[in-house]
């Protein structure tokens, strides 16, 4: 059925973020249904954010375009030019290549849903201006290549 | 700004359908607004279906796959297997490849919102179940291959 059974992809709360990155996205639930909805070209996460929690570290994408589209609920999107509050409607898009770091914060006290979609992950790679971090096909390492123990 | 402007990219009701399948989708208002945010990789429309609308002809793609994210109001989603009701929140994914014709009609007395996203249309083609028309990278032909005059 091309109406997608969001309830076929349990919610996952789980990040391969290396301690003590993965605190901040202790209360993402995410559910990632590309796969099971037949999509291979891109890539999909129906999101929800308890109070407090973020999208992700601060970060961009060397290959891959992404759009988050808020469904329910306000987020503060995070970027380089500053900060912008995400209501039901909104839309962001994020640019391969262009290094400005973003991601979502729920700071309000009741839980957020958007979906981010994106297209170009194959060998993605990334980094994240805020922290010690990078992303590339191999995993998580610090920015002077080393991985973490 | 990585938060899409929408009122950058103004609403447009044209349609590339030959008559007589262009009626349908008259009360068809869309903003492709992927290269005015910067993407490249991903396709975008902001569509707004007015009472009576259709969001397109019931089509498939050979190559692209596409995401339906309903934002507010109600759409009957039609394909192969029957129809769907589409309210805001819901999904509806359609793999590239797979031959099942599919649309959104509104048949509320409100408008309806969507968005509609893609990746791999580059070359894309495809057909069109309920009438005879093709569409492929050069444009739009009768099954046989004709053109319209």
């Amino acid at each position: 059925m091309p109406k997608v059974d969001l309830a076929a992809t349990p919610h996952v709360s789980r990040t391969g973020y290396p301690p003590p990155h993965d605190a901040a996205v202790a209360g993402r639930l995410n559910r990632r249904f590309a796969a099971e909805a037949g999509l291979s070209l891109l890539g999909a996460n129906h999101v929800i954010l308890q109070p407090g929690a973020w999208s992700s570290q601060r970060h961009w994408h060397r290959l891959a375009d992404e759009l988050v589209i808020m469904l329910a609920g306000e987020a503060v999107l995070v970027e380089d030019s500053g900060e912008t509050l995400m209501r039901a409607g909104d839309i962001a898009a994020f640019p391969h290549g262009v290094e400005n770091g973003h991601h979502l914060q729920n700071r309000s006290k009741a839980e957020c849903v958007f979906v981010a979609i994106s297209a170009g992950d194959e060998g993605d790679s990334g980094g994240y201006p805020d922290i010690d971090l990078l992303f590339g096909p191999a995993g998580f390492t610090r920015r002077d290549g080393t991985p973490f123990a």
